[in-house]
């Protein structure tokens, strides 16, 4: 499904652009437009944070005023425009109404976001200063894609872009493809319980002609095995947006129930989210989670997160050391249903645990050097029920106290 | 109420002592015994995480078979005995075993504790070993005491005692002096949440004559506001304890209901828990947080806890960086109930934050100061009800990484 020919990877109906606007210290992009032709049907999930950004708040407005429909999402990285009270609200809208002026639609139909730090007042005239020669740079290369991609960055050290392709069959026998392209940003302070659950910002494209409420349907479902499964620092964001956007302009119309192009977008939401932990901030090594035999899904989640939230247990991945018994002390903290007794832990084929003591075959050199590898799988299997989950996540290193400890000032 | 003469600081009616019984790496003492010369009143409390290390299991059966008796407290560091299945449980029960022959008790009225790394079986015949030589070294001095004191750290730092002495009101008239002393370890897996809630080992003495289960009551309502109130980094341990127990050697008998002994004890145990927090794992900042406002005393704490759990907080004070905007997310995502525009923030005496955005007043540098110092204090008020607390916690620091990246391996 994956093509790395650049012209069949975007979905037709969009435009794409990134200006400096000053609010990155470092003077790179920092303001981004993805712009539909038309009004593109539109899903979104915000994050579940009680203290949200000034642009949520104008989202949900917008996309309730317009049944879920969007022209331009302009977001800026740099300054996350949250704790500034009215006058966030008011930045926000001021961006809105002068992007609307210039492509000619309702303020409604302009989906602002923001990420960088919190609880400075954002300077909307800085981003309708460069707005005008930023609406005439736009386009529908990969170039002006991969712009935006790179505009929206804050401690990310990579752009994060996913893409794929499916042919839906027509009525009338014909078949007719489908593209999806997705960006997003996301290292630090992700933690994403997007409402149904989303620092993390993410742009999900398709030429797909779907229904707004059907759109959302489909998002839900991909959000939650995918940006719903990831956790760099247990920090949930007061930011943190996935917008689906689909323009239509393949002219393949999809409805609810279509397995192929779920599939295909839970597809592209996972290579996204699974890029974020990747790029977490300061990782050395990503560790995926799967959890088995949970007495149900949520409780399998719940162990999950326990473990990738546990600083004892990041620090011991940091440190290439198979210390097992913290992975244990977090289970047992966890909340969930477990028989300490009848915990089997294995990290890739080593079998460390078994019956909730140490495995008679344990190998802390083998278990050692399995866990020094830069990616590296864990197993845990809980004898309770049928519930599972597959979870990614990160260490905690030096670098991710450096990065932290010297944000701000 | 304190006093600094030794000879006054110990409740009578205890003996201690320590022994090298090579379970250290380093070859320091480890192995422990507080010995009542008859049978104590005890009441304990324990973790709440559901991976409980073996001793913990052997407490509770010999509490119970003994209606709340204990002659010998037996502690050993260097290993948790803790997913160790069987094993681990034989072997708390033949340290027990031998500790009663030698004092001529039943093995029911021993107290096994264990503390140090998951996961290892624990060598109960080293202890063993050297129970008789222990056994004949321990003394009533404070000396004696400090040992105890000494050989139960693990990463701890520093050894951690408090004292407490009051007055009680004879029947007859008269009046008698009760005694308070107490000692713990923890540095690292501190977030106890004792049961009715604690790698925190507490040990605290008096020489009041209290039944068992008024003492329990005494002790449920001290670690409430104490131990259950401090966090280093979230990470709930498999072997927390604290024990409380009542020699009655001073002659003094004290029922329900007694605020002086309640209000001293309290004292002792809030002291012991700052002291844990202030040899925190690589701790350079110690955190006083108090929660004002809330809907009700638990909403606060769920604050409290969010915060104190956040690495992006934390690291924000290790790099003493007044990054306000990081608390807000913490509260948002606490799940407590909140308005993020009637929120206030003050550290000190410094207004940062006025109805969710930075106040006006707001001075970069003078935060930055106040958080420059080793001991601080952050007030948040919700104007939700009036539910508070105060919760004493840490930041993150490069060396807390660098002590749990090399701790098994």
């Amino acid at each position: 499904m994956m093509s790395d020919a650049s012209q069949f990877l975007l979905p037709r109906g969009f435009r794409f652009g990134a200006a400096k606007a000053g609010l990155k210290a470092s003077g790179r992009t920092d303001f981004a437009l993805i712009v539909a032709d038309a009004p593109a049907s539109a899903a979104a999930v915000f994050t579940a944070n009680r203290v949200t950004a000034a642009p949520l708040a104008v989202d949900k407005e917008h996309l309730r005023a317009t049944g879920g429909k969007v022209r331009v999402a302009a977001i800026n990285a740099g300054n996350a425009n949250c704790a500034a009270g009215q006058a966030g609200l008011e930045a926000a809208r001021a961006t809105c109404a002068a992007a609307a002026k210039i492509f000619g639609c309702r303020p409604e139909e302009v989906f602002p976001s923001s990420t960088g730090i919190i609880g400075v007042p954002l300077p909307a005239e800085k981003l309708i200063a460069v707005l005008p020669a930023l609406a005439a740079s736009i386009g529908p290369e990969l170039d002006h894609f991969e712009q935006v991609a790179q505009a929206i960055l804050t401690t990310d050290t990579v752009e994060k872009t996913a893409f794929a392709r499916l042919e839906i069959a027509a009525p009338e026998g014909e078949s007719r493809e489908v593209r999806i392209a997705a960006l997003c940003k996301g290292s630090g302070m992700i933690h994403p319980q997007l409402v149904p659950h989303a620092t993390m910002l993410v742009y999900v494209l398709t030429d797909a002609q779907v229904e707004p409420a059907v759109l959302d349907g489909y998002l839900r479902q991909a959000i939650e095995v995918s940006f719903n499964r990831i956790s760099v620092d247990g920090d949930t964001s007061t930011n943190d947006t996935v917008l689906l956007l689909a323009s239509g302009a393949s002219g393949a119309r999809i409805d609810a129930g279509d397995a192929g192009f779920a599939a295909a977008l839970t597809q592209v939401c996972s290579s996204l989210a699974r890029q974020i932990v990747a790029d977490g901030e300061g990782v050395s090594h990503v560790v995926e989670l799967r959890i088995e035999g949970a007495a149900s899904d949520a409780e399998a989640v719940k162990i999950a997160k326990a473990i990738a939230h546990s600083p004892l247990v990041k620090t011991a991945w940091a440190g290439c050391d198979p210390n097992w018994g913290r992975l244990m002390a977090a289970i047992g903290y966890s909340g969930a249903q477990i028989d300490p007794l009848r915990i089997d832990i294995q990290f890739g084929e080593l079998q460390i645990c078994r019956d909730g003591g140490r495995a008679p075959e344990f190998d802390e050199a083998a278990a050692h050097a399995y866990i020094r590898q830069p990616k590296f799988s864990i197993a845990i299997q809980l004898h309770q029920g049928a519930g599972s989950c597959v979870f990614w996540t990160t260490d905690l290193t030096h670098e991710y106290i450096h990065i932290n400890a010297d944000y701000s000032t």
